[in-house]
């Protein structure tokens, strides 16, 4: 092996981190909290957001781009969301550095340039957008408005992830204004089938769509809708959210339009957004002790071709055969890489692409080109077989698909297998402690039971499901009546 | 008129604002000295951004993403950059919001959450990646490292404009890494290369590619190559620079490398960067007094169809019949939009795509039906004909080529115009004053006579052009030997 790995079974945490930094997505950086996200890495995001622009596209939506900064004022114009916030905020105070008079060629903060108003870098940026929508919105005819933003956020946690959890990360926020409450919650609806499809087909990650407790909201949101997903440690990730935002932020911010009416009323509002967090459930969702596993759709590549030489005079005549192979699969759309680079032997490039989770790898040599084969494997699950060069750009096509479907089933099959119901509190503690996964349980309804549990199990309500079966029971915490079950896991 | 717009000869800086404003590129914020790119602004930054992320995958190189934050010990490391920046700097020193004891609803910074080192908002990337290129590099197998980065970046400049000078804009940032010094050139070049055919090829703006002087220089660099395009009021405008910097940020990070000949080396280094700004140049190259002109390669809608009902009957069947065209026009790649929005009369959609520089619009009521015509005016020249609705999707196709010919050409020829050479100081001033326009003239090579010349005209040296012919002449302030000319002029 190139790369020694830590297993999932040995230290799960220390596989994940093993996963990303020697699998090429992400780095540490000088900067606290803070990634690099490595070319591997970003090509996969770019993936990513592309697929999700074309969505966002296709249902109406165009993008823009809001300040970086919120001054201090708008920032808590909306009380709710800036109490949410406001104790992990990056806060630029100063626009100056100087020269150090006491310490050659270095500098310091120039205490005279200090701004008369603090700025907030943004860890969401409702605030400045509605602020902005103010000028924008007079009337019904000015409305909807479907705007979506790519950009960077900050957000000053304590305990960072590669991925999962970091100071700054880049997301979209989608950010639209509605004349009526219907139209805005069919909105966050929309958004969050957009998210659940995007996860499913493109990611292979299955998801349960459902509505967050009043506990678990954004901070300002009526309503918010979540898609949760389930790691292979048994643990859920919230991989979307979608916020009916109800009046707040146009109350807020006084954003008001004339109705058809004539009658001035305040505008509708949503929010919804993800994240590179979502490379953290794509990781965790499907690799193995050998590496990642990247579901065929997003993944940088999808094909990699290494050649096997014996002698010099093999060189040339496989080199000539792969590169007519490379031009018929690039004619077929598919991300192809010939690897003949001399600074490594065949079997660690195999273990680097297999690191990688590079969904199929293409090996060849001289007798295999004699006998018109190429050996083809597979690297979700492995399997090696002997194929013909005629028609392998078909063959490989047709196989991508084949991966992407079996990685997203085994998913499927692994969160289904992993949602218990639990009809007691032992019941409850003792599948949470040794089974992990969802469970469905009856709680009474309260925040603060939801807290008690929290508190003593670590486990939260990741969702009411949607369409959720209505059903009369107990609370497994107080034994109060309850309507519906709920699912509580616990999370990253 | 929908919107009343200021004439360039009439105040051409209103002229420019109400260009960008009026015609839905951007909008002010609420931060001093940010702008909002709304989303006809921001749909032409993606057509750009995806033109040139195109051109440098093609030359190989990959994207990756670096924190937004620099902390103070490593921005200070490379003293010259540091000190071309440190006065433009937005600067993190807290961590953390809270409540005002005195002030309900209210949030104050908590001065408990101040950070042991402050953080720098980057104003450009140098520092931080090449702090990270450290432990990227270890032998001459890791090298050449291309990689390019599309972020926001932040200068804290005190008079700002939209798009040409803003606090913080958007940018690409190419930060490359190389063995030897010929190959950090040659990468220098190429991309100026690359970024003087997109601008000309794609913005329709042609530009001279040249060299700095070193006040004129990156900080940090060893020498800077820049492409200059000029604007329609005479004033020059830096649309793209490439810096060689030798191994100053190697020498300032501690990064070397093994050579072939097992021997640690420093790595050479180049930069290289477009914003937003680009967009100022692309309003004032091309715009007249009734609104932007777009270049039918970047444009966000290259084509609008507007309808002329008479009488409700009418608007069926010319919907249906548009339906078609569009349909037809998607079909060969042409971005196409059907107005048939009833909230406003044909005058009014024609004077607002005209202000948004749609580069072709084309007008159909039901005599032109009849008789299978349509009216087709072109932006540029503000050309109207009547053509055959049979072809009418290649004839559009053609004259979006025409008009992209045509804008460049208008351009060219204005730019060629305005290129003079002053042979004393009297006429160097005269022609700055009364013609404005690129001035070539003799200069003695000091840094000391260009300030001169730049405070007595507010003329600076755009750039000493690449393969500029030798000649002998006499300094135009000094008098002193000058062995070729150089370009002047006022700049944005």
């Amino acid at each position: 092996m190139s790369k020694e790995l830590t297993t999932r079974a040995a230290d799960y945490s220390q596989w994940y981190n093993d996963l990303v930094i020697k699998g090429g997505l992400a780095d540490y950086s000088a900067v606290r909290g803070c990634m690099v996200i490595k070319p591997y890495g970003y090509a996969l995001w770019e993936n990513m957001r592309d697929q999700l622009d074309k969505m966002f596209k296709d249902t109406g939506h165009v993008n823009a781009y809001f300040p970086l900064f919120i001054p201090k004022s708008l920032f808590e114009a909306e009380e709710k969301n800036a109490e949410g916030f406001a104790k992990e905020c990056a806060i630029v105070t100063h626009y100056r550095l100087k020269t150090d008079p006491n310490n050659k060629g270095k500098l310091i903060v120039d205490p005279e340039a200090k701004l008369e108003e603090e700025l907030i870098v943004r860890p969401t940026s409702e605030a400045i957008i509605w602020n902005t929508y103010k000028g924008w919105i007079q009337s019904y005819r000015d409305l909807p408005l479907l705007i979506n933003q790519w950009a960077n956020v900050v957000r000053w946690e304590m305990r960072t992830r590669l991925f999962l959890r970091t100071a700054e990360f880049l997301w979209q926020e989608g950010h639209t204004a509605h004349a009526t409450k219907q139209e805005a919650i069919a909105e966050t609806e929309q958004m969050l089938n957009v998210y659940a499809d995007f996860v499913e087909e493109y990611m292979a990650v299955p998801v349960i769509k459902g509505i967050k407790t009043a506990n678990e909201r954004f901070a300002g949101a009526e309503d918010t809708y979540c898609i949760e997903a389930l790691m292979q440690d048994g643990k859920a990730l919230q991989a979307g959210t979608s916020h009916f935002l109800g009046q707040n932020f146009a109350k807020a911010f006084d954003v008001q339009f004339m109705n058809k009416e004539n009658k001035l009323e305040y505008v509708w509002a949503t929010s919804w957004g993800v994240s590179t967090r979502l490379i953290g459930a794509l990781i965790m969702a499907h690799s193995d002790d050998q590496g990642l596993i990247m579901p065929p759709k997003i993944a940088p590549l999808q094909v990699v071709i290494v050649p096997i030489y014996k002698g010099e005079e093999s060189k040339p005549v496989i080199d000539a055969k792969v590169e007519i192979l490379v031009k018929e699969f690039k004619a077929l759309g598919i991300r192809v890489k010939y690897d003949n680079s001399d600074n490594a032997r065949p079997g660690w490039k195999f273990a680097e692409y297999e690191l990688k989770g590079v969904p199929v790898r293409i090996a060849l040599g001289m007798r295999d080109l004699e006998n018109n084969v190429v050996e083809l494997a597979r690297r979700d699950t492995k399997e090696k077989q002997s194929v013909s060069v005629d028609g392998l750009p078909e063959t490989v096509k047709k196989l991508l698909e084949e991966i992407q479907r079996n990685i997203y089933n085994k998913a499927l099959a692994f969160r289904n297998e992993n949602i218990r119901e639990a009809n007691s509190w032992d019941e409850f503690v003792k599948l949470l402690d040794e089974k992990g996964g969802f469970i469905s349980a009856h709680w009474d309804g309260t925040g603060e039971t939801e807290d008690k549990i929290k508190d003593q199990t670590k486990a939260t309500i990741r969702c009411i499901p949607m369409n959720n079966k209505m059903e009369e029971g107990k609370c497994i915490l107080t034994g109060m009546p309850s309507g519906q079950r709920v699912l509580f896991a616990r999370a990253y």
